[in-house]
């Protein structure tokens, strides 16, 4: 029986909360055969409360030794005054930046029976199946010079850089086209190639490997204030939308907010295949963030979470049959009328973090 | 009499026709007594076209010795290929930096007689009244080094960078917390402190320009992915946002979005006042853009453009009552029923841009 090394990365917030549940899934996965083995280690302000940096080299080295990371959420006001080097992002960064998560799968789906939760009017988000892929360890995040200096003039100066390499954008291009080919074969690619010289290189690069590799897949090119307009507006004319890391953030919150339900969205984190062995790094976590206002109260929607380990039993294990499974589990339980709060229609009666992960288990 | 000095760039695409019938209501002020005294030059692909270049030195001239610019819209797929430094877009830039214009103003208005046009459910949007305040000559637009070479490797390479000093930060902060006071008293400020160094620098610096000044002032921080999300979930918590030049292309594009009527949206870019003066420089321009698919047409709606003239009136000359007036008769145009095509409703009949502007003409 082959074994899938797990590390949990609770975090911050509501991410220990939304966990738990997936504790709980991956016990009934393990129960019926098959070889999950999980770690547990801090991220974010929790590391930094217990070792003073946002990620110990203990659980940096338990990470790359794993098969998948499972990530909660990081941050929280407690942490707002702490130096910069160890905030708790910082430890989502290094996790990104060292495993070498280049690709960040971010699919934004509206579930008919959760329409009305969104600001959007039900026609515009109603069945909404896209896909943000988000370039994840380059641009303006992880560019040097990246300072904040006092000057001579008593003036103080920030400067920070983002830099692409045609190479770079060569890989996430590709992962961007290999998707829309199983989904309906359309790429919307967003820079702002009209005032960056990394827009430019974006666009031919992407342009490029769209016409040698991909020239059955259609292409078009969206600058990304049009490209966040449009998902306002239509966002039902988008399949898979490529693009740079800090547009990504951006784009693929808002994609994320049209559909109603964000404590509903997982994410996906993926490094380069080992050509050896057919295997790739990978993390997965929900849209979400670490909710901090209702963390601890048992009211997180653990949906996102639970998810996002769907995604690993697809993407890094192969798992189809059990992938199917959970996220048939979870439609059935939504189908059921279980919601909640952030997904409760106004005035209904919602359940909690616990009741609904235990339903779900149930409906394996 | 004062004389007003003004220099009109219609730019491409829709922008000639949207001008023209500013030109109207600046003959009909000027009938009833007001100097105002118009220059037309050329902007974008059409200063391209005639000069090989995206505005003239002869143009750029007229624009610093005007009163104020009244600008329509630049660019259009007829242009793609040109290159980087003469592409339509560097035409407006050029005019943003040497003018100093640092101060972007877009308010982002939902009229209740259009609120049906918005993707967003009428409740959300309905009676909406935001402004966003954009810093306009600085950070990533603007920032060198901004290049793209070619490696020894073969591969290619490119970078932007973002700059910000605090003396940048504190001026546009000021405008924020100044038009604010003249609002509902709060202001939402955004960046991405979380991972870019400019934007620590632009919390810390508006956080100290509020407590030191406007401590009257309510001031929240709100991370730019976030205030994306904010935006869509619910906008009216929303007053005054100040942001930098990128994250105000798109928060300002998401905000005008919202509304259902970007054909509607004037916006204001600012200089600094010369002290002696008291006058400060100015451009005027719609929030959409060139429409190449529409232009031509005689279909585009005017009244952005004609409220930024609107905006001129009352920011650069003072005529507060002749704003209000003109205001006014756009109002009661589109009470009385009067549609371009982008805010009528389906099935109902629409009317034409020259058709509109007279309408507003006969209102005054
Ligand atoms: C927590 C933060 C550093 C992160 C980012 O900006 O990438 C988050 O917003 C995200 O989108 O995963
Ligand atoms: C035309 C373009 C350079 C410009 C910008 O990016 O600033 C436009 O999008 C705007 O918002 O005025």
């Amino acid at each position: 029986m082959a074994t899938h090394k797990l590390l949990l990365l609770p975090g911050d917030g509501i991410g220990p909360e939304v966990m738990a549940q997936v504790e709980k899934i991956v016990g009934w996965f393990r129960k019926r055969g098959l070889g999950f083995e999980t770690e547990t280690d801090l991220v974010g302000g929790s590391a930094y409360d217990a070792h003073g940096k946002a990620i110990s080299e203990e659980a940096m080295g338990r990470a790359q030794a794993a098969d998948a990371v499972l990530f909660g959420a990081v941050g929280g006001p407690k942490w707002d005054g702490v130096p910069y080097d160890v905030r708790p992002e910082a430890g989502l960064l290094r996790l990104r930046k060292d495993l070498g998560l280049f690709a960040n799968l971010r699919p934004a789906i509206c579930y008919p029976a959760l329409a009305d939760a969104s600001s959007l009017k039900r026609e515009i988000v109603e069945g909404l199946d896209i896909v943000i892929v988000r370039e994840l360890t380059g641009g303006v995040y992880f560019g040097e010079p990246k300072e904040l200096v006092t000057l001579e003039n008593g003036q103080q100066r920030a400067v920070d850089t983002q830099v692409y390499t045609s190479g770079e954008i060569e890989r996430i291009a590709r992962v961007a086209f290999d998707l829309a080919r199983k989904r309906r074969n359309k790429v919307s690619s967003s820079e702002k190639m009209n005032v960056m010289k990394t827009g430019v290189l974006w666009r031919q690069v992407v342009s490029r490997v769209g016409k040698a590799e991909y020239a059955d897949v259609e292409l078009e090119h969206v600058l990304a204030d049009n490209c966040a307009m449009q998902l306002v507006r239509n966002p039902k004319q988008f399949d898979v939308i490529v693009t740079d890391n800090l547009f990504g953030d951006i784009l693929s919150d808002i994609a994320a907010m049209l559909t109603g339900s964000l404590g509903m969205l997982p994410s996906a984190s993926l490094g380069m295949e080992d050509p050896a062995t057919g295997r790739r790094k990978a993390l997965y976590e929900p849209v979400h963030g670490s909710a901090p206002d209702i963390a601890g109260k048992g009211l997180a929607n653990p949906i996102a979470m639970i998810g996002s380990f769907g995604m690993a039993l697809r993407y890094s294990f192969g798992l189809v049959e059990e992938a199917d499974r959970l996220e048939k589990a979870i439609a059935n339980v939504l189908a059921s009328g279980l919601r909640t709060k952030d997904i409760a229609a106004p005035g209904t009666n919602a359940v909690g973090t616990k009741d609904m992960g235990e339903a779900i288990v149930r409906e394996l």
